[in-house]
C-alpha cells in the first residue's frame, strides 16, 4: 500500500492525521482554512517539507472561493491567507518558502483574470508537491552513497514519508540504501515531547521492513559509547547561510554526542529548507510550545505536578561545526558551509 | 509535613508508593517479602540509598518469623532471603551493601540465640536508616559549598528524599544550599522512561519551595548552550574504584554535554554506593528493563507500534574523566579518583 502524507483530493486537502499514528492510519479531508491552521498547529501534519506542501495547498484552499473582482482586492485576500498560514508555526523554513512561492505566482500573473490566477495557484501547489517528491528521491540517491552495508543509523523525530509526501529526507536516505540492498539497522529516538520517533518513525520503518529499535532520547549516548552507532542522520526545519541547522529539539544534543564519540552527523534537507537571508542559527525563530506537551504524555494522563514550570522549545539549533555534511537534492554540501551552501543553492 | 520514604511501622515496612506520585501521596505497608521484591522491581520504592534501607528492613522481614532451631538452619534461611532480595534489581550498590552488612551481623553473632540475632538484625536495619539520614545531611553540608548564590542546577532522575530516607543526595546538596539562604534554580530532566524527574523531583522540590522547571531530557543541551546551567548534579547507583559511575540512564548523556559546554558535573553519593571491588564501569551490571516502559508512557496508553524492538537499559555509566568531583558524606573527592576514592573510603 502506497500512502501519501498530503494531497489534493475530493476538492479538499487530504492528510494523514499523524496524531492518530501508530494506532490508526486515518485520513482527514480539510475544506476550511482554519481547520488546516489547527491541523498544522496540532501537528496532525508536520515535518518541514510536508508543511511546505500544506502551505501551497493552503493558499489555494484559502482563495479558491474568493469573490474578488479586482486584482488588488484579490491580492489583499491572498495576503490575509499568507499571514494566517504563516502564523501557524514559526520555525520550518519550507512553510514560508512555499507561501512566498505561491505569492510569486500571483504577482507574476497580475495581468491574468482572477479565475486564471486561481488555476495557476492550484498548479503551483501541485508542482511544489511533485518537486518535493522528486527532491526526496534525489536526496536519497546522494545520501545513500554515505551509507555502507551493515551500517547502524541513529535518527531523531520523523524525517520520513510522514514529514514529506511519500519518501522522506533523513529516512529517504535510509530507504534508498535499503533499496540498494544494503543491510541497515536504525535506532529511532522517541523524541519527546510529541514522540514522533516512537509513533511515526518506527511505524514507517517497520512498514518498509527496515530493522528499527526504539530508544528514549537519553539512551543515545550509551549506544554511541558502546560503538553501536555508525552514523547519525537528522532532517532540518531551517538551515541558515552558515549551515547552522534548526531541527526538532534534541538534535543538537545528538550532534554534541556524535562529535564526542567521533561519529559522523548528517543533516538531510531539500533546498526549500535553506534560508539564505539568515546568517546564523541565532536568527532562527524557535517555537515555544504549550507546557502540557511535557507535563502530560502525548496529551493523556498527567505525569507532573500541576502548575510545574516547564521549558518546551520545539526545536534547537545545531551549529555548523558539528555537522559533518548536509545532504540535499543537489548534492552533498561539505564545510566550509558559508561558502559551499551559497554555491550549491545558486546552482539551477 | 515531614515525610519518610521508608521506615518500620506497625510491624511492617512502610513505604511511599512512588508510582502514585505526583498525583497521590500514598503509603503502603509491606508484610510479605514477595510484595517487597515486587515493590522494588516495580519501582514503588527506588533510589540507591532507599534500596539499601529496603534491603536492611527486607532481611528482617524475611527472617523475623523464622522457625529455625539451629544457627545453620537460620543461616540457610538468611541466605535464601539475601539471594531473593539481591535478585530484585542488579545495579544499585547500596542494596548489596546493605545485604552484606545484614549478613555480617548474623555471622558475627553466630553464638547468640536466634531470637537475639533477629533483634540485632532489626537494630542493624534501623541503624542503616539512621546512618543514611545522617550521611545525606553531611553530604549536603559538603556539597552546598560548591553551590553559589543564584546558581542554576540541572539534575536527572530523583536523587532526593524519595531516593533516600528524607533528604537526598544530589537534591540534598540543593536543599542545604537553599537552607543556607542561597537562591537556587533547578532544571529537572523528566528522565524517561519512568519519569522520576517529572513525577518525583519536581514534586519534592516544589514541596520545599524551590524554583524548579521541568524539561524533556533532550532539552538539556539547549539550556547549556544558552548559558542557563551553572552546575549539573546527579546521584549514583554504583561507583567503581576508578570513579566510573553508574546512574539512571541519561546521566552519561548529561556528563558529555556538560564537558562540551564546560559546565561542572558532580556526582553525590554516600560511601555505601561505592563498590571498591569493581575496577571500572565496565564491570557494573546494567539492568535491562521491560520494553513496555518505553512503548507505553508510564504504563498507560501505547505510543509505539506493537512488537517494535526496544533498547531499555535502566542505567548508564559515566566515565570518571567526565566527573568534576564526587560529593560524599566524608568530603568531596577530586580526581585522580583511583587514588582518592580508596583513600577517602578507607578513612573511618
Amino acid at each position: 500500500m502506497d500512502i501519501k502524507t498530503i494531497e489534493w483530493k475530493k476538492n479538499a486537502i487530504k492528510i494523514i492525521d499523524q496524531t492518530k499514528l501508530p494506532l490508526k492510519l486515518e485520513y482527514i479531508y480539510i475544506r476550511d482554512l482554519k481547520v488546516l491552521w489547527q491541523a498544522i498547529r496540532a501537528m496532525k501534519i508536520r515535518g518541514a517539507p510536508a508543511l511546505g506542501a500544506a502551505a501551497g495547498l493552503g493558499i489555494y484552499l484559502g482563495i479558491k472561493n474568493s469573490k474578488a473582482k479586482t486584482f488588488s482586492q484579490f491580492q489583499k485576500e491572498l495576503e490575509r491567507v499568507v499571514a494566517y498560514l504563516a502564523s501557524s508555526r514559526p520555525t520550518a523554513r519550507n512553510l514560508f518558502w512555499a507561501l512566498e512561492r505561491m505569492r510569486g505566482i500571483v504577482l507574476k500573473n497580475r495581468n491574468c483574470c482572477i479565475s486564471e490566477i486561481k488555476k495557476l495557484l492550484f498548479k503551483e501547489a501541485n508542482r511544489i508537491i511533485k518537486e518535493e517528491r522528486q527532491m526526496c528521491r534525489k536526496m536519497g540517491n546522494y545520501g545513500a552513497k554515505l551509507i555502507k552495508n551493515k551500517d547502524t543509523v541513529l535518527t531523531i523525530c520523523n524525517a520520513g514519508l510522514l514529514a514529506t509526501i511519500d519518501y522522506g529526507t533523513a529516512l529517504g536516505v535510509i530507504y534508498k540504501a535499503h533499496e540498494e540492498g544494503k543491510n541497515i539497522k536504525v535506532f529511532a529516538c522517541e523524541t519527546r515531547p510529541i514522540l514522533q520517533g516512537a509513533r511515526l518513525t518506527t511505524w514507517e520503518l517497520k512498514r518498509k521492513g527496515i530493522d528499527v529499535t526504539l530508544i528514549c532520547d537519553s539512551m543515545a549516548a550509551t549506544l554511541m559509547k558502546q560503538g553501536k552507532i555508525d552514523k547519525v542522520i537528522a532532517g532540518a526545519d531551517r538551515i541558515a547561510q552558515n549551515g547552522d541547522t534548526a531541527n526538532k529539539i534534541g538534535t543538537y544534543n545528538l550532534a554534541v554526542l556524535a562529535r564526542y564519540h567521533k561519529i559522523p552527523f548528517y543533516i538531510a534537507a531539500p533546498h526549500s529548507t535553506f534560508d539564505l537571508r539568515i546568517k546564523s542559527g541565532k536568527d532562527i525563530p524557535i517555537e515555544q510550545r504549550d507546557k502540557s506537551e511535557v507535563t502530560s504524555l502525548f496529551f493523556k494522563s498527567p505525569i507532573a505536578p500541576p502548575n510545574v514550570k516547564v521549558f518546551n522549545p520545539a526545536f534547537d539549533v545545531t551549529p555548523n561545526e558539528l555537522i559533518t555534511a548536509i545532504i540535499t537534492e543537489r548534492g552533498i554540501i561539505h564545510p566550509p558551509y558559508s561558502k559551499n551552501i551559497g554555491r550549491m543553492m545558486r546552482i539551477k
